[in-house]
């Protein structure tokens, strides 16, 4: 168990992640919004066809761009006065895999991004993480902005303002027919993605998810996990996007996100609690209260089971059957019980089964009752 | 949920049951002792043949001569001076379906005489129900001992000298060939039954509880769960017995049960707890805090759960695992959390849904930490 030499982001570890605060509207079904900008440079191979030489010189140009704009400028936004607020580049290839793991846990870079020795890179600001720019990853850029609660219209604004500042000094490929030129034709146009992330126990409890789901997916909408395309959803937590954006405007698809789909989703979820509440209580409580029992009591926990347990409590507070636990101790936790998370935390390498003692005694620490 | 009329039990049912506590020697694996005698009457017939008259007349003479007995004759055994004991007679055919339940959870008397409206009786020593005396079960008489903890001398010495006693004043079927004649050709000749009930977590938790359990039948031992015959090793408790008697002395059996076998089944387990706290101490540690942690935190529980979690409870307090809890307050819940008893503690006949919200309450309440 070697000591983990410091990080860009060991000294942020311990508070989790800020789109995990449970702030924001709707915050009791939404956890976060998001918004995702996908650029490149005009004059480069796209990155599926480009030469390490010619990434670097992407990540040169973009970190230029960065670093040649005050902090205010990328971060943006509504940020009251006085709010100081950092830039940081990061060299995602020369990070450790554990590093790399711990920026993907905090869904600042993807999967993708964190695979690969060749040039790529991270701008996030800081300390609120709400804007970050993956360099390299499908394009040259991957503006994004997460905020918590459902509050696309502020997120929408936190990364076309980025995208503005950056554009300002960088040369973005676009098509005056089509728009934004992207690697995959999917993004092409606007290369917007505007997704939230929904907490669904309720649904699941009823018997209903499945219903939602393919809802969502008759309305073109992408469901996928907590961790992205492929991972299931863990913890009831599902991210839910728009899949096409050709030939829509972006007012178009945010309202029809915004405005209609995801106030239908959170409307059937807080009626599946609701229900539950009335018909079902005596298994509700019972529910939640097992899974809190259970994580205060085990001395080993994989991250699975942690988020499925965490969901319930986190359902058992937003109802309140369950007092003296507050809500973003619980959504921390979705996060630092990640593997990287723990590591960092503890300051530790740990191989897995040291992990899940100290997942658990993490968990058990963070949820004591008053 | 009316209220129950008082029984005859009504008062015993808060403190569990005798055998249940947790004394006696060899108590971390062995739960309990048990000898039975079967005996019937001459010039009766057997059970399976007699007439509602016929069984009169038997629970007629048995209680006959059970109140001819002082108290002290019939609970007889190691009691010390100034030690009461009173004994009851009851008519199993008029109590109510809950009542002989109760006997039943009690192991005072068996599935088979608490069903049936034909004459039908116990005597049990009070207040420690080591002697009980069931009429008209499969045989006139089936006099039982049952003591806590490895004790078979001495159940055997309550039992036998109660069969003394009994048969003082009562002409017993004797053959001077066979013995005592019975209803079932397997229990002719001393009629006799020795048996234990064993906590067996260990082996299971080792994987090692079928070879045991094979071991067993392969010495003619009869292996069952908690409840008798077909009932499954609900909360890793079993018991065995002996499974002939025709032509082996009394002290052969006991020898070769008490001396031979059960002291080897213990030695099994203890080794199996050893090697799991030694290899794999977190995962006990795990199961046990869970089961703990549940049956603490949870609002809705059924008895088959009740009794596994309470069995790896009992494993955690007898190897030191957790401490704040008796080892006899968890081995009372084994029976106060079956049905009927817990109907009586709470005094309210219970539906199936209220009675795991009650056991839930209970079981919290019982295992309150310090």
């Amino acid at each position: 168990m070697s000591q983990l030499p410091p990080s860009p982001f060991s000294q942020r570890v311990r508070d989790g992640a800020a789109w995990l605060s449970g702030a924001g509207p709707e915050s009791d079904v939404v956890i976060s919004s998001r918004v995702r900008l996908a650029r490149n440079l005009c004059g480069l191979p796209f990155v599926n066809r480009a030469t390490p030489d010619d990434l670097g010189e992407v990540a040169k140009r973009v970190r230029g761009r960065a670093e040649a704009l005050g902090a205010k400028g990328l971060a943006g936004g509504e940020r009251g006065a006085g709010e100081a607020c950092d830039r940081l580049w990061v060299d995602v290839h020369t990070l450790s895999a554990l590093d790399r793991q711990l920026l993907v846990e905090r869904h600042l870079i993807s999967k993708e991004l964190s695979k690969g020795d060749t040039p790529r890179g991270l701008i996030v600001s800081l300390p609120d993480e709400r804007l970050s720019v993956m360099v390299n990853e499908e394009d040259h850029l991957r503006i994004q902005a997460v905020l918590p609660g459902l509050c696309l219209d502020e997120a929408w604004k936190v990364a076309d303002r980025a995208d503005d500042e950056l554009e300002a000094g960088l040369d973005f490929a676009f098509h005056e027919r089509f728009g934004y030129l992207t690697a995959c034709p999917t993004n092409v146009g606007l290369g917007l993605r505007m997704s939230v992330m929904l907490h669904l126990p309720g649904l699941r409890l009823t018997g209903d998810i499945e219903k939602a789901r393919r809802a969502a997916k008759d309305m073109s909408l992408t469901v996928r996990g907590f961790y992205g395309e492929g991972s299931e959803a863990l913890g009831d937590l599902y991210q839910i996007s728009n899949q096409t954006t050709l030939g829509k405007p972006e007012d178009a698809i945010h309202r029809e996100l915004a405005a209609e789909i995801i106030p239908q989703v959170i409307q059937f979820e807080r009626a599946a609690r609701a229900r539950l509440l009335q018909k079902r209580r005596s298994s509700l409580e019972d529910g939640v209260y097992r899974a809190l029992g259970v994580l205060r009591a085990c001395r080993l926990l994989t991250p699975e089971e942690a988020l499925s347990l965490l969901s319930m409590v986190r359902l058992g507070v937003l109802m309140g059957l369950v007092t003296g636990v507050s809500e973003q101790a619980v959504n921390q936790l979705i996060v630092l019980t990640q593997p990287s998370h723990l590591q960092r935390l503890i300051g530790e390498e740990m191989d897995q089964q040291r992990r899940r003692e100290a997942r658990a005694d993490l968990v058990r620490e963070r949820l004591r009752g008053v």
